[in-house]
């Protein structure tokens, strides 16, 4: 049996700390050879340069892609897919993949999708089935027609994907690979790293040493004009605490704008003696710094998936999440102040929740690139119904 | 109440035919404003120039965009559809319609559902939840993921866009707006042209006035290796009979070189006395000729669709039309000399069937106008489970 | 006589300045009707948003081209330059100009030069045939080889654009349209405006009424890996002085990173009490400003140009401006922290210098109107050797 | 002392045939490795499929690059340049050359100057310095201001060179490299080969034995409009001879389509018996079919250049030669069926003029492939005046 060319294209800081075990398990698989592609706000500098990150753990790049386009506006993000589709099919051209994997749902993945689909590459699709109700779901399940292998990461994704009118053989709920990060990182014993030595940023330094709490939040695409408001309400609740919050950038988005400006425009007119501000983070670190945290608050998939099996409190913003499974560890709550800072002095006065495998047990790296290396190579399909 | 603008999206010769009588709807509806754009194979010599036929039909032009990448293979496929996303979403950003219609499932249609949708432009589809198996099924499919609205041809496919997840209320089975022009021509007495006067042509020029046969066989996207043997069962079987062939050329797709190299190859070694052979025709003209043609031989959808209607005898050959809905009309052969040959002796000798409303009564074009000027103008959807 | 179309290209704020007087004198030319086209990092926050100043100073955009690929690097220049021209063509394409006018030498003017040219529109390009001795020069020169008219600055700017084989007829020397500006400026009494309250900044707020130096130092885009070096001179330097600095960041390039990062790394570890930072400014109150400085420190041809026109003492770092003409005004220094602080003390020391019409007398906006509405319309040309 | 890498980027089959002994020459020195880009009508079938003949003369082809839009109007000429730089700046990314060489001054040329220069490759451009009067010119004299090294082909063009600014040290008269194919061709003995057998075509074949022409004409850009009626003329004048034409299709250019339709027209409404039609030719059989001719009619280079140094007589019609250095072999007339006809007899009737060395001795692809090994390596230039 020939070894298999599979090519991973990854497009944003948060997709490759998803799928970094993926990518482990297949550099190590004997009948697999990886073909790391990195394209969009993954090789930016202003959106944390995931590739450092990506070369410092030891991976090859094999190609990267500069497709995105300035503007900052809704027009520009389309025509970055436009770029990203003719970068990516010269990409595919050259390497000639016997498989290529695209990454849930970020709006740029669909160059990757029309570029195997159009060029008779089976296409394998991790995180398809999930629900949040907004752009991110109209690009999702596009994806998932288009694609020939599904991994999905719970149960009801897996049912979802189904109803799509896959075939049920083409269908794997693996978990999410990025439970497999966390599930290495909870064998560790409280902080490893100093954040503020480690990771810079920007504001004061609060200790850490007696709890802290981390904020995430990203701009919701069909939402952008209310981004700046958004923001502000969970600004102003913390601003209002004692205990220190370690507040991260949001990723490039349409609206990426009103988040950023709204965060800019607070700290020069309020104090925030107990926030400190970073840009990014090694994934590995932030699981560290999640796990040994009193709750996360914002609207990041991580909050659902990893603190989910980490069995850490979150307190969900938003929309962004929506319908997506939950464990147990889930407050949700509307973009207010008040309803944001009542949240926060529950998470802070109750016990931690328990862990969680609706996002799977740890192991999903493997188990993808497993099925990698044998399901039938083909990208003839029709719908079940 | 404001007129609303609807922004209609034709990349090729077959598609403006379906949609004539949607686009004289909307352009006399009083709530609705269209702006055309013609893109694609629409505006190429070599396929038909359908924007000639379109500005004959006095509609009138809002933009062009010119985006085939030559070159006959796949990736000038997925590149070509890059460019279209690059291109409209410019003409998107100029002309601000409220509404985007994209019709059926060619592979450039994504970039027109791309485009609409990341803009969050809601986006209208024309003909989705048919069944083909093919790569046109995942751009079909993958397309009702981005759409907002769908204007279904039948039954079938109104139940398979539900299975999908689509909201109940913005699926409209209002047939085929294809048929709407069918409606018209059942009207004529005879032939209304003279075939070789108006549209020229090559080959000899057979009596028609004994009856004849059309031809038109496509080259399916991804079997397209075998285009040219494909092609070749077929002149082998027409090239017996003593029965009038009238011939169409094949639309732009990857495969397009397979299927002409075979047609000119056979014409340049065998003799074809019977068969004259036509570069493309008006909309209406072609469906004239059908109807009084004793059946048409290919894998045309008009075998499946308008000739349902009609009432023509029809020989679908191999994979391009498998499971849609069928009148009472259809013989399904193989790519094979004698099972060609044989339906053909079938159909020449058999009365002709009934008419079929499978895919409408007439009125499509019309049904759909009215749904555009009334549906709730929105972008955010999610899946229905 | 036909009103005749004149589309103007602008691609970035310093060329706005440049040839605001010449759009002005086109709006009120009763011949010609202005078609303005707004462009690459001209319409980006990051570089200021000129697009904001063209639209308050009442011109009304025709289109907006988004073109800057992200990466900072010099293939994403070279990418950008590629997705100008898919973009200015069809632009051009729907305004139907009857001349377009590229401005000087900025690397994405290159897609306005090849796209008009291509598509046969007669191209006009103003700020031929001045000297630099960089990229800037190659584009500079490529750009008049493609040119149909030429408007130049000064008087060995003309006789280079004829030596390089171009028609004396079609070459004229009307001096520099940022001259008009200058000219308007002149007869203001002092600071029309407080700088610190009208465009905010950051660093302390030195007091001005004593005096104060400006700052402006772009990278040098085939110098880029040593941008970073080259700024911190000019910081040393600057750094050592008693008197107010106002420091203005570079625009976009290849090199920008380094030069900003120089900036950013610098201010973190030194106290710069004397300095504060403006993202951009209006170019009439830049021009205001500079009259009342004591003097200008960097690398912009500002100080070359307009400085020279209205008196203003010049330090000029490095090989930017080499071998254009000079003013009176102009002290050249290298890359060294010595000789830019000596050059400082000079010329707060010394008396200001007399006024030089080298880059002409202030009414080049209105001398190219005028030739534009009476040039022969044509884009046929041959070389004159 | 290091290999160095060369790029060259082959657009048409005419630069192909144009730089084969180059490309042998840089293939076998020890100094240099050569990296092969085919693109743009140079991979098309219509237009000839050059790449075919390429890897026939056992060249690796490292990068394919489709770049051309479809559409064949001087927008999509616009276009295909800007996909050009798109696709040429990704691969020279990859590829690292020390060197990229561009031919001559075919529209897309610009795309491979603009991208190597932009990315401060040093850029090697052959046959620059000539006139024609055209769009051509505009490009070719635009892409020496962008150019390092300059290898010309006769000493007109050096002198041409010199004149707009470039350093004597970098401009090489080593004459033109298509002369040294010729300089081979010159050796055999009679006709090598069976024109019809090798090559096919359409249209009768008339014999050959006592003598023929050749005719080769292109459509001239910036009056593409004309192009039917100027080869109709041309089409007039060789209808009325007895003596057999062997007549090549032109190449890729907006206005092919006039030239192509002019012809296509003409044979349907005329009788052409002394006339075969070929699509394509190798360089050698062709050289060999005009060495063995009694002349050159149309206005291809090759009459100019390779047919001085072989000593055959040509026809040259038009515009598109205009001031190009002669040698003694050819008769320049307008569009004209007369002055075409006349020359036909004048060339018939009287003795071959003698060989010259205008375009260079045979010798020029070693004589670059040497300079090419060892000039300095730079891309910082400035004028020399």
């Amino acid at each position: 049996m020939n070894t298999r060319k599979i090519a991973v294209v990854i497009t944003a800081r948060p997709s490759y700390s998803r799928v970094k075990s993926l990518l482990q398990a297949i550099k190590e698989h004997p009948q697999l050879e990886l073909q790391l592609i990195i394209a969009a706000s993954a090789l930016l500098d202003r959106y944390g340069s995931a590739v450092n990150f990506i070369e410092k753990d030891g991976f090859t790049i094999a190609a990267k892609v500069f497709n995105v386009l300035e503007g900052e506006n809704l027009t520009a993000a389309a025509k970055t897919t436009g770029i990203g589709i003719l970068e990516l099919s010269s990409v595919f051209d050259n390497m000639r993949p016997d498989i290529v994997v695209t990454v849930a749902d970020r709006f740029e993945t669909m160059a990757t999708a029309v570029s195997a689909s159009y060029m008779n590459i089976p296409l394998a699709h991790i995180q398809g089935g999930e629900v949040t109700g907004n752009i991110d779901e109209k690009v999702r399940h596009s994806i998932t027609k288009l694609s020939d292998y599904h991994f999905v990461a719970s149960e009801s994704a897996r049912e979802r994907v189904l109803k799509l009118g896959e075939n049920p053989e083409m269908v794997f709920n693996t978990g999410c690979p990025s439970i497999d990060l966390a599930n290495e990182v909870i064998q560790y014993n409280g902080l490893t790293f100093d954040p503020y030595q480690k990771y810079g940023g920007v504001g004061r330094q609060p200790d850490l040493s007696n709890g802290y709490l981390v904020v995430m939040q990203h701009p919701v695409t069909n939402e952008y004009q209310d981004s700046r408001r958004h923001i502000e309400e969970t600004l102003k609740a913390v601003a209002q605490l004692d205990i220190p919050c370690l507040w991260f950038w949001p990723n490039v988005d349409a609206g990426a704008d009103g988040t950023s400006t709204g965060i800019r425009s607070f700290r020069e007119k309020n104090q925030l003696d107990n926030v400190h501000f970073f840009k990014n983070m090694d994934g590995m670190d932030f699981l560290n710094l999640l796990q040994n945290s009193k709750g996360l608050i914002g609207n990041s998939s991580v909050g659902i998936r990893e603190c989910a099996f980490m069995g850490v409190p979150v307190i969900n913003i938003g929309s962004r999440q929506n319908k997506r499974d939950r464990g147990h560890n889930v407050i949700d709550v509307r973009y207010d102040q008040q309803e944001i800072a009542q949240a926060i002095q529950t998470i802070i006065s109750q016990p931690r929740p328990a862990s969680s495998a609706v996002y799977g047990g740890g192991d999903a790296g493997k188990k993808i690139a497993d099925a990698l290396a044998t399901v039938p190579l083909q990208f003839h399909k029709t719908i079940m119904y």
